[in-house]
């Protein structure tokens, strides 16, 4: 069964006045200049996905700017309007932006008003963007969000049981404190250990099962662009199922003179090796752009494997800092997914055979090539 | 005057055995596929310029790594020496590595043991390397640290007061939340709001000095790159240097209620616009990517026409997210500097014609061109 966009109009949108893009299956390439709304143009095939963008702080980076002599004059409503394909059934979807910021956006699934959590997995994307090279490079918690945002996807048990951890954990914290400070007692706490052993044994669990996945799938799509690269996944949680309980209560006087629960799930690390390698400490941006999309392909993967639907592939610059050889590795892999969209400054470094569909912009048009 | 590095010798460091590298002035590719070592041997060049690492968290990172079969074996000392040539001078700058994490790592120009802070100024470099991008679009504090870099280097006083101004800030927000717990009187803040406001009016001015001297360097580099970006920096003290001890007394109350001194110098933005519109917000990565550039290429200025000795320019995969067009106007622009070092995974885009030294890495060694 393949899923697919086929058309995406955004109007007052961005760097966009109005817009219209037909897109076929396979591969699409959106190529301009810097500043011609390349990954704006990404972002809105995201919104329409999950009603919300990647990277705007709020909604109303999203309206186009005007100029101050434009700011009395009529301009039409910020939309965007989606239409995706999958067999015989087609989705139209309609992101509208209020003109004012005390308003909310209104979203529409074939005229019907939603909510943004109903929007989410009528079109399942996988999107790459430059900010995922945190996966590698950055802090744990970068790691961790990773895996969370993936087993949300597909087990929704799982990001409402981490949210309830978060939540115990922040009332076992206070706890600790007024501990510390003699405003309440031990006895009290023992409530709040059970549900945080409980639900941090099923986050650990839960997280022990992605990792294999992962694991298996990343080195087999790994080594195809990068032969002589081993990569390897390794949980480290901070502590492990069997000792949980056990170390909670072992470690209570240091937790309670910090004020704060030093161990749990909160805590986990992922080590990513090449070749025995850190590849936090060690790899080259280019050698992590190529783990974190390895990571990404991975990612569809396991969701197709799960709700038996191909996600929709969003890249954004994928190909910039990276090599020949895995360039063109990247294309020829692209190619035999249902639809994935690429966007690149530099539309001469694709084999334009693999294209289904090249997207020029320029000063705020499209030229269909 | 023409500084360059004409020699570096890399034994044992990062992903390199032994390497030995012969320069000339003018520009120079350093080419190689993910993972071969470019950032390496460019981080190699900005070690012997201030004594430290752009990058590496500490002086270990920059040991070769041994296989577990190698550990026992003979190997010898990590070491990094590199020639610099200006006119008639020609200095040599040794940095060796300790074999054990006890021992610190020893510097010597021309054979006589120097500490790092020595070693500053001798070899005058700009680098560039794609953790700029937070200069536009991370938080406040990058820019300021920015322009105490930049400050700094032409001006030795402003470090030594800027070191002290963050002691008396700490000291001062220290005495605020004793005031707040009645353990000490507002009588105490004189001496504290005195020395605040005196350094802090000295740095709130030197920074209101060097943003002018950039605005007008940058505007006209960068409307080389993008001749239809009009880029603006502006300075934005949280206080201005006359109302800084009124204010400072006015918000008395709410600072010792919140234990924090939110007014100074150490609370600054300078702002990014291109056309009116915030760079940090709007700025795509290739733009965002071309004004560093434009930055870098102003700061190089600037440090040239104070201590008249032209910096070497240290670029990391600075081509890659960007288009043609800025690609083609970076070489041209670079080729025209005494001595400027370019790391790309993609040495097709660049004309070579322009290019006095290609250097190709692969398995650890260098193919000249």
């Amino acid at each position: 069964m393949k899923l697919y966009v086929s058309d995406i109009e955004l109007t007052q949108y961005r760097n966009f006045s109005n817009i219209h893009l037909e897109l076929t299956p396979g591969l699409s390439i959106i190529s301009g200049n810097n500043g011609e709304g390349k990954t704006n143009l990404l972002e809105s095939l995201y919104l329409i996905s999950i009603g919300k963008s990647f990277r705007a702080r709020n909604d109303f980076e999203l309206i186009r700017h005007r100029s101050s002599d434009q700011v009395n004059k009529f301009v039409p409503q910020t939309t965007i309007h989606g239409v995706t394909k999958f067999d015989d059934e087609k989705n139209n979807i309609v992101i509208a932006l209020p003109f004012d910021n005390n308003q909310s956006k209104e979203i529409k699934l074939n005229g019907i008003h939603i909510s943004a959590s109903q929007l989410v997995g009528k079109t399942p994307t996988v999107l790459f963007t430059a900010h995922d090279m945190d996966i590698v490079l950055g802090s744990p918690g970068k790691r961790r969000q990773f895996l969370d945002i993936l087993i949300s996807q597909v087990n929704q048990e799982y990001l409402i049981k981490l949210q309830k951890y978060q939540q115990i954990l922040t009332q076992r914290n206070s706890l600790l404190k007024a501990i510390r400070d003699h405003q309440s007692s031990e006895d009290e706490l023992i409530y709040w250990n059970t549900e945080l052993i409980e639900l941090g044994k099923f986050i650990i669990n839960k997280r022990e099962d992605i990792i294999k996945l992962i694991h298996r799938e990343v080195q087999k799509i790994h080594s195809e662009f990068s032969p002589t690269e081993k990569l390897s996944f390794q949980y480290i949680p901070s502590v492990s199922i069997e000792n949980f309980e056990e170390t909670l209560n072992s470690t209570l006087r240091q937790q309670i003179v910090m004020g704060i629960t030093d161990i749990g799930p909160h805590r986990d690390n992922v080590l990513i090796h090449i070749n025995e390698i850190s590849a936090y400490s060690f790899s080259s941006r280019g050698q992590a752009k190529n783990i974190v999309l390895s990571l990404r392909l991975s990612e569809a993967k396991i969701i197709q494997s799960t709700i038996n639907v191909q996600p929709i592939l969003l890249l954004d610059d994928i190909l910039s800092e990276l090599d020949e050889f895995r360039r063109k590795k990247i294309i020829e892999k692209m190619h035999v997914y249902n639809q994935s969209i690429v966007t690149t400054p530099e539309p001469d470094l694709i084999d334009a055979t693999y294209a289904n569909n090249i997207i020029h912009l320029k000063n705020g048009e499209i030229i269909k090539q």
